[in-house]
């Protein structure tokens, strides 16, 4: 189905774009196609990777999170499978095995999330992303007093809500254009010497 | 449980946000509730705001659309609808109402598309929207070939997807953190002498 | 989809049924279309109304009810939203904006009961209204009790029951038949002076 | 659950809800619990029975069905299995039995529609049924068409609409209320020199 | 569809397939259809039948269960009605009525479990038996608990789970393959003088 | 979970189990864990390994199979996905990874068999197994026919329908019993230099 939405070429593409592109490129040996796919509409692509970064590196944007980075990337990995999203299991998959260095709890939390090797905080965690994925109008009170046992306050339940609501927004947008995963993301952080970022 | 997200107050606000909330209050006599509780996040904000205008307003951005502006808040109204986001469906309802001077059509394509007053190839974008918000996993050309067959472009699809994604993620914030909808929102368009946005 | 089943003439009508319509029309200031859609065959005519009546106005059967009448508007908004059956949900919100004085608590129930300004009480009852129409092969002695916490007794549960499943047969007749609703219904209840019902 | 609706003794009922259960009980040797169990509200009684009548019996309100009367039962049978109503189920399931003369029927079309030993014609009208059972908002043109194509009319259509959605109403009513069968049902039509009916 | 796999000829069948359906003939007076669906492959049916028995009559591989004859057939008839499998309700049902000799619980837990004639515990092994025919990855130690708590250790809780599972097999290979139930099963353990199995 | 049903120790089990379990050590490295895990009740072992073998290597029972090898694993990962049976789909995305020798086929399959890189034939085939696996009951002549369009006859769809099955139980099993995957499995022809089955 990408052959209705073809890749633009990176040279022609906005200055803002390109670099960034290039920057990515540099750090991690390969454009992920995301980056290629939503270019075609540079304004579009602008918001959604201010988007990104505003929730997935808060730092950039002057935010700390109580949510770790792994922690941002399994809420990810485990939404994106229950919305059977191709690209995005397997691209913050890769992700989520180089951030926790745990080569197996990418394919754990995809599959399912109640057998993973994680913590009870990480399980109630996307326990309660899963509903913000499925039923995100059921959410109520005791959902929330329930991430508050694990420690978890209103901010980080903020983010967990932010963060599977984006990625269902990525979700639909890579499974109807057809986005492909980048053959490199397969392999990344499973094999001891992976020099990717 | 909106408690637990407190509107901000407009003049705490960096300038760019105070700018725009009180454009938008000047232009429409209030200040819809989700530009205040977006702004407790002031890059999660514009990246909101920068996203929701480049689908919606997409002339700001340099780009025509082959939807029309009330097709675009017909897709926000239905799928909205089928997320049950109370916040959504009530603002945007009120928005199509204006944008097609048709004051029953939008609480007909909250209830059931397929029983709303609208024109077969509203029908059917509407049906593509329905699948993408519930199914964007199972999307493929048959779709695509659907909606060509009522004269819609790649383009146009990519519109429809990505404005029924968009509302995806708004829907989830506004469900999780209890936006409410302002209760100019209820009657705007109804009544012929509606003088708002 | 009407048009295989037109509206009879009300002339054509038997007396009872004509006597019972104009009654109605003068009263509402029109006829609501369930009354002719139904009146296509008088003798199941009959038996709607009556049990509609039984249940709706309870008096008129030398009966009382221990829910108000905006209460029961609410099972029926809400639950004929579940079925998103269109003429109810237009008809009976307007009912239930007139019998409440609230002109935004039928949008609201029909969107998420959860996120309505309701009562705690309202609340449980359309929580069980609910699961009457999706799963009343799942009500239990739990969900009896829930009902008690908030004052509800058995009788008082036998209407919320009968109430849904009324309505449950009107939405299937309603959105089979194509029945539309009237376009006086979508304003009535919303703007102070309403006259009507 | 059903000790929380005693059912009624026949002794204090009103005179014609008394007469109307005395010749069923002359009929059928036993009084169906139905029957008693919506007496304790005679109003609700006489409406159901009325409506129950004009349907299932429609020669009694001077009109004819296109339904044969098995189909009308097969109808009941089928869709009270998608509701899990064992009342309904187990009660109809034995008029079906007694009306097609077919001891395997009932159960066939309880368990599996689509596998039991029915004409296509039957076939194509228990698919509509439940659709109307469970999906009436989707119920469209095309599916007006396919039994068209059986030799069904508009009329017919209203019926299999009716019947489905009355006993919805009764599925909802006798599972929420806990209303068991008699004994005497689960046999009727399997021996036979069944003599009841 | 059954004309797809024809039923083969007992005398062709091999050796140790062939005294067994003998003996299954001998003792029922008929041969179940099951037997001769599946002997067109040989292998399978061996194992079939090997995991069959080792589930339902443990006593013949030298295990006891703390599950009676009749519980287990319990569950195979409601996760089998679960699974809408003409074959293995029919056939099954019939064993139910025969081991625990009330001819009415098989109808019961075939429509719904939760109003059956069926103790306390047998109601939480159906539970439970339920949940892992719909949702085994949602199976959880609180599952476990509930079961313990009604005197079920967790060898009977792989019992319960094995035989929905196996079951669960032999449902999607009937439906697929359209086996029918044999006439005789109908009838079987419904009337007193029932001298089969 | 899997403290509950823990894995016996390989010297105390009867001789064939131990003999199967030695070979595929030998042949594998190690011991994939569902030889342990089932191996505490050997009748079941016996029966589910010989079911397994009948279907999955149908060479061993003197039959042949239209699928290749495989394409018989690509239904059992893209269905255990769909049952989201962890050891399943990490167990057998494994094997599917070598014997296609395609690293990431069985990644695609599992999250999303739609977007994979398969032929029609095969995209065809995992149709209709994810048919089997949720829905069975509706399988019918029309799921015949479409896979007849691509070549296979009744013999290969009776293979996809046992094998879909089977897994299901299989998924099931495991699913409860909290089996996990061997880690072995997860880099398992991944790498080019795989030297395993």
């Amino acid at each position: 189905m990408s052959a209705r939405y073809p890749l633009p070429a990176i040279e022609g593409l906005p200055d803002d774009l390109r670099a960034k592109i290039l920057e990515v490129q540099d750090k991690a040996g390969f454009v992920p196609n995301v980056f290629l796919a939503l270019a075609r509409r540079p304004a579009e692509w602008r918001a959604f990777f201010a988007y990104h970064d505003a929730l997935m590196t808060p730092e950039t944007v002057g935010r700390e999170s109580g949510l770790s980075k792994g922690e941002r990337e399994m809420i990810v990995t485990a939404t994106s499978a229950l919305n059977r999203c191709l690209y995005c299991v397997v691209a913050h998959g890769a992700i989520l095995r180089i951030y926790e260095k745990m080569p197996m709890v990418a394919d754990q939390v995809a599959v399912n999330h109640r057998k993973a090797d994680i913590s009870p905080r990480q399980r109630a965690m996307l326990d309660f992303a899963m509903k913000v994925c499925t039923d995100s109008d059921k959410v109520e009170d005791a959902d929330f007093e329930a991430l508050h046992a694990h420690g978890f306050n209103d901010e980080d339940i903020w983010d967990i809500t932010a963060i599977t609501a984006f990625f269902g927004l990525s979700n639909r947008m890579a499974s109807v254009t057809g986005m492909m995963p980048n053959p490199e993301f397969y392999l990344m952080g499973r094999v001891p010497k992976a020099k990717s970022a």
